[in-house]
């Protein structure tokens, strides 16, 4: 890849910006950002990148475009390089649900060129350029989505530049890992704004200050409910079908878990919490996350 | 105090016995425990204690005795101290639920003698002494229970221990610290374990392999659900009417939920969303929460 054009400079956008320039990966970094709050902080955090005003320059000029913006802007920006665009950029995002996406992209993208969807599990609650961290997507995994109309030449492109970035790479089309991440991610997220919405809740009606003490499991769902409103929006909405279901196997799982609370069923309450407790040693096995008690956390 | 009796030596009462000993709190430390494994590794660590064999020669000895065993244990150990305990011995625990524990203090212990009730807003999924930290405790809430019957010279005592500990103290009763905590702590982690559990059924009903993937948020819940077991038992079948209630709220939202995001109602989602991001900047400031991006974590 010799020129690289980011579309959207926020954390995973500047993240890659960072790790790209770090490991000499492009000869020039483009990057269009609609937000001007963000351009201000690009400058002033010296980002080495060149800061195109017209999706035209950017693209014209790149080898690579990676969207980097909610997936909601996907369908405009579409049509805003449809005429600039030519058959041998390679293009890919690093949106969180694809079924929905590669529909926008199969309707909507110019006939003879090739978006190839890429997902790095990479994230954090904070938003912004100046979150962005250069080993944000290390040694995370990169979903790369092959379905049956992908170029393979522009994917073995994009396998080879995950991992010069430093993820591992896995191959899935857009079925397969929206069902996956539709349990491992998104029901996470919505079941942790849902907690912190019930919270909120009980507060108000049984009029009780209770939210200074989160520190007892609260707080933890609260960071995870901390992220950003519009790209969580377009992950529900996108994903809607498959959270639906998900949610309909956790709801069953709840209901079951209070008749056995209420019941005193002591088998079965602490085969439950045995079980869930070995999933956590295979995701630290898995180098899914730190081993350290409380995530090494100093509070 | 001169001399303090830790009845159950885990994770919490190991973390009391360094605290105390390094703020020099007591002239001794007697400790009693039954697991002969935590036994040899708290004579590993060199824990400035003395392992008592029976309960009698840490209750004759002691002018604090606190219970940092399972709830579950409350009753039986109660029945095995009435014969030795003396009215002017303080004694407390630290157990995460106090309803049914008051109730079992009130049927079971000796006449004449006091126990008032704390709860450390402290713990870690993780158990056994070589977890304990001597800062465990600090800056951390501490609940003091005061009910008609409380020793007020005894809460008095108990409240400038706990200071001395570093904790921050607050005194409610029973009745309301089960209900803050059915919602702070208690359903967080009965919803955490249910995700875990929900995301095994998904697993083996998809045969899909999607633990590995668990970065994007599965990973932060099964920390929670990898908690001990046989405390958390307890806790659920104490606090069961309050988690209940707790349940049936956060089940109602969370129809309501899927809804939004099966009608796609863009307005009612993002409010959801903006609200519950409101909660955790009120946690960071309540300082129950390191303020760093995914908790500082590094992988």
């Amino acid at each position: 890849m010799k020129k690289i054009f980011i579309i959207g400079c926020g954390l995973l956008g500047s993240s890659l910006v960072r790790i790209i320039a770090k490991k000499k990966l492009a000869k020039k970094i483009f990057v269009y950002e609609k937000s001007k709050k963000n351009i201000i902080k690009i400058k002033k955090l010296r980002l080495p990148v060149i800061i195109v005003k017209s999706l035209k320059d950017g693209v014209l000029n790149s080898d690579l475009i990676i969207f980097c913006t909610p997936m909601s802007e996907y369908k405009k920006l579409i049509l805003r390089i449809n005429k600039f665009i030519l058959p041998k950029t390679i293009i890919t995002d690093i949106g969180s649900t694809k079924m929905k996406s590669s529909k926008i992209i199969k309707k909507f993208l110019k006939e003879g060129t090739n978006w190839v969807q890429s997902h790095p599990i990479a994230g954090s609650e904070v938003s912004g350029p100046e979150h962005g961290k250069d080993d944000m997507f290390n040694n995370k995994w990169c979903v790369l989505i092959k379905d049956k109309k992908t170029n393979l030449k522009h994917l073995k492109s994009l396998i080879s530049f995950w991992k010069k970035i430093g993820s591992k790479t896995v191959i899935m089309n857009s079925e397969k890992h929206d069902r996956i991440f539709s349990i491992t991610s998104h029901l996470p997220h919505l079941i942790a704004y849902n907690l912190v919405k019930s919270a909120k809740d009980y507060e108000k009606k049984m009029k009780l200050d209770l939210i200074k003490y989160s520190a007892g499991g609260l707080r933890d769902f609260s960071r995870i409910a901390a992220s950003n409103e519009i790209m969580w929006r377009d992950i529900f909405f996108d994903n809607s079908q498959n959270i639906s279901k998900a949610i309909d196997i956790f709801v069953k799982n709840l209901k079951e878990f209070k008749k056995d609370i209420n019941l005193k069923k002591n088998k079965s309450i602490i085969n439950k919490l045995i079980n869930a407790k070995k999933v956590r040693s295979k995701i630290i096995k898995l180098k899914q996350d730190i081993n350290k008690p409380d995530f090494g956390r100093s509070n």
